[in-house]
């Protein structure tokens, strides 16, 4: 009896909790640690939902983000949008119901890809302040505006106070009242995100109102649109045994498993089908999808891996574009040089396609300021969204900080005024936790990235290595040029020639001599670029 | 027309997901990354668990692990308890249910806290096997097995092949199998954890079978049970404006606000809710608890924090203890110098409370080896549960970085054969992340850590200070001691005295003034201890 009732005892408290009460209770993995970071979480969530949609909807974006102090540590937020505003009948569940949205069963590169950012927000002003968040939105033709709270033991969205407005605007605006966070000018800032942001966008024109008052504007510095990425299907290489039983036991349209991977994955085709019955010939492909076992998939994971296939389809990517990059650092940093390198896609995990695109600044105002000294600064982004926290456990710094930085006649990255800016884009970004900070330490996105920074670094090596051997020459030159007053008097002394004369001869050698300082530095070899994924590229279909 | 359709085209697409869907699609958020990583996760899970349901039910707790490679990186994987077992009707939301469990909404402190990790084990098992997991359970007086798995979608348990069999043990042992996992022996492997645990958990007897046949015992080093962590109320300084409103609307009991007041926090009596009054003129205490408006909730949170407190009750608190951390590290490093420090208890966030433990070890085998040299490192800990991964976003870790060590006479802190133990206990640790390998750096965690590190690290730079004037003293004396001979045979033939009388007296002479030698070294002053939050600690009930 004692046993029995032990347990029992313990178990009489078994209860379910909801995912909002979880992160009522752990709201600093999303992002809500400290003051300073909670508002730049709030802002990054608002912009990077308010990008998505203008993407989505091929519109140049406005952002507007206002911040107003109402108490100590309590602030106003306001951001709005010019996209496609949110449907009446979606908003309470986009808003306030956290694992809700358009984007998580998506195969699509987006930023946001979880549904958890905004509602999250909505939970952060409610257990901060108590308040609900007033929403307008307008598609241009319907406009309402609402309050919207999260009830967070059913994590399910309560509106009221629900209105028809005036559809004189289009896109979203919220305001929201949030407590716990705090305002400041630091590399973790509102300012600061928004700056980044304004770098990794250039077709967006975002404005800045500081509860101090001041205005910043960033304006839009391209007036197209980026690639639109589009949703794809899933390549087979990306596909593990769990995936391909799921999405099989789903298919409601296919009979036979061969007719349902055709449907379901890229690049499958009858000859591949064929391929695979002939490295998997336990198989059947003809059998019903719904009736796929385990064991079966697992054959066809391992069958998939055996045969060739052409590379992931990588339009659905969205580069900011090298062009972009340039013209966003030289605005910014106004480096004394400048390398960006936009790489080919390559895959992770098998199939998961990625690009990554990696700038190196140097001088100018490349690097970070410490006190009076300049180091090394790296520059985050996950599809475009600058990742301000969590530095340590990002693939990024991972691999930024692993490279041999004297090959690149640097001789101590966290010494010299040098700025690398990263971004990695893909249909899925490895977060490392739910606050979408830090891209996780995986293999093949480091390798990458190490290989996208190594191919600027050598243009970067070539310049300082100009740079290094032209000072030397210029030390020379002058030390020589120096002599060439009293050399000249001397020799017109022996020889009788006119000083002047000597002088301008032996100017002409010693310039002819040294006219290299005056020209580009040679090029060197660019062996060392291999790719971390080799897929066959040729068609066959 | 055009507006409209496109908001309505991409919300079309709106969807909810399951818990276990965002998990299953982030398993790297739960600790899955890398095989190595994912391996320790699942026996970190089930280890935290059996534990946590030993010492409830007051149980001196044996584990056993094993461990089976059954193909290319899949094992399967065996741990059993011997704690009080799980009841038929609650074991298949305990362990294929993510946020189901006791823990969640208990204020006391527990290994586990969220209701994730044994279910996440499942999901595990699932999305790379395929399988079930199974498991056997018996409270002493009734037993069961079963297979359990989880439908992803739902979030719900799926139980098959139920069936009672003999209670002849008392326990719970699971088995599983599971693929993209590999046993390593490294800093993060499987062993490393459990020499670790055992090291946190001396009264626990640990038995691991290696996939390579390889048997480690970790034995029983204290027969004592720890001090049992009990539930506790909260204390109204931890409490925000949202916490008491929601207890309030959720209060069923009390019909006034004093009442409810005095029922559901630790510390309040009427003389401090008339108190609180006065310091909130405004607020009617004499009201319905369900009618608490967020405002009077606001100044009822102000008032709290104007008035005088008795510290939150500690008896909640379950640390390792000085005694079994020092005979711990002993066994494990055998240093040449330790020290160990359990501190008061303090309180972040106002009122949650928390003690912190520290240890440094010095020589032996201290420190960490790499290559040819040892480093300093530093062992996590929260709630006596080993944290591994993620070690350079923690508090734990920032603090000890950021100690001054030269004032601990240790001159690197990289490049010393220097242990630092550290184990922070709560109620609530607020964990980083979701698969809680690092504690969020907060100001108050980090500033009593460091003080914790310090105190331990006074006595280290006494001892280190005592060797190095040792050293020198002992130098000197040899080399005086080496003129001894000649100078009595010098003596002796100018005084006429005997060489041996001589050379007895010197000795005696030079031992004297060296003796402190082989003395202790003086006491340093224990100025700099100084809390991190000021509570008054007078009883005033």
């Amino acid at each position: 009896m004692a046993a029995t009732s032990v347990a029992d005892e313990i178990f009489k408290e078994f209860k379910e909790h909801s995912i909002s009460e979880f992160f009522r209770k752990n709201s600093q993995m999303l992002g809500y640690a400290g003051k300073v970071r909670s508002l730049t979480t709030i802002i990054h969530e608002y912009v990077t939902n308010g990008l998505d949609a203008c993407e989505e909807a091929g519109i140049l974006p406005d952002l507007n983000v206002e911040l107003k102090e109402i108490g100590e540590n309590k602030y106003s937020i306001k951001v709005s949008d010019n996209g496609p505003g949110i449907p009446q009948t979606h908003v309470g569940k986009a808003l306030a119901s956290v694992l809700s949205g358009t984007k998580f069963h998506r195969y699509m590169q987006q930023r946001g890809q979880q549904g958890i950012g905004a509602a999250g927000c909505t939970l952060f002003a409610k257990i901060t302040t108590g308040k609900p968040i007033h929403v307008r939105s307008s598609t241009g033709k319907q406009a309402f505006e609402c309050d919207i709270t999260i009830d967070i033991k059913s994590n399910k969205p309560l509106l009221t106070n629900v209105l028809k407005i005036d559809a004189d605007f289009r896109g979203v605006e919220i305001t929201g009242e949030f407590g716990e966070v705090k305002y400041e000018q630091s590399d973790h800032g509102v300012l600061e995100y928004l700056r980044r942001t304004a770098l990794s966008n250039p077709h967006c024109s975002i404005r800045l109102l500081a509860p101090d008052g001041q205005e910043s504007i960033f304006p839009r510095s391209a007036a197209e649109m980026p690639k639109r990425p589009r949703q794809i299907k899933p390549h087979p290489l990306g596909i593990n045994t769990n995936d391909l039983v799921e999405f099989a036991h789903k298919s409601t349209v296919s009979r036979k498993v061969s007719s349902f991977m055709i449907d379901t994955f890229s690049r499958v085709t009858q000859n591949k089908i064929d391929e695979l019955r002939t490295a998997a010939p336990d198989v059947n492909f003809d059998k019903n999808p719904a009736e796929l076992t385990w064991d079966e998939a697992e054959k066809i994971v391992k069958a998939i891996k055996q045969i060739k296939w052409i590379a992931p389809d990588l339009d659905s990517m969205s580069t900011i574009g090298e062009k972009q990059i340039e013209a966003a650092i030289k605005n910014i940093l106004s480096p004394t040089f400048l390398s960006v390198v936009e790489r080919k896609p390559r895959v992770f995990r098998g199939g998961i396609p990625f690009v990554v695109e990696a700038g190196i600044a140097y001088g100018g105002s490349a690097g970070k300021s410490s006190g009076q000294f300049v180091e090394g600064n790296i520059l985050r982004f996950g599809n475009k969204v600058p990742l301000l926290f969590d530095s340590s456990v990002c693939a990024i710094t991972e691999a930024v900080k692993n490279i041999d930085w004297k090959r690149y006649a640097i001789q101590k990255f966290d010494e010299e005024p040098v700025s690398v800016m990263v971004n990695v884009s893909s249909v899925y970004i490895p977060y490392s936790g739910v606050g979408k900070q830090a891209i996780s330490q995986e293999d093949e996105i480091i390798e990458e990235i190490k290989l996208a920074v190594q191919e600027a670094g050598r243009n970067l090596q070539r310049y300082l290595h100009g740079m290094k051997s032209r000072s030397i020459q210029e030390t020379r030159y002058k030390t020589i040029m120096r002599y060439v007053d009293q050399l000249s008097a001397d020799l017109s002394e022996i020889t009788g020639e006119k000083k002047e004369a000597i002088e301008v001869k032996l100017k002409a050698l010693i310039e002819g001599k040294y006219k290299k300082l005056f020209e580009a530095p040679p090029a060197l070899d660019e062996s060392d670029d291999k790719g971390v994924q080799k897929v066959d590229s040729e068609s066959d279909d």
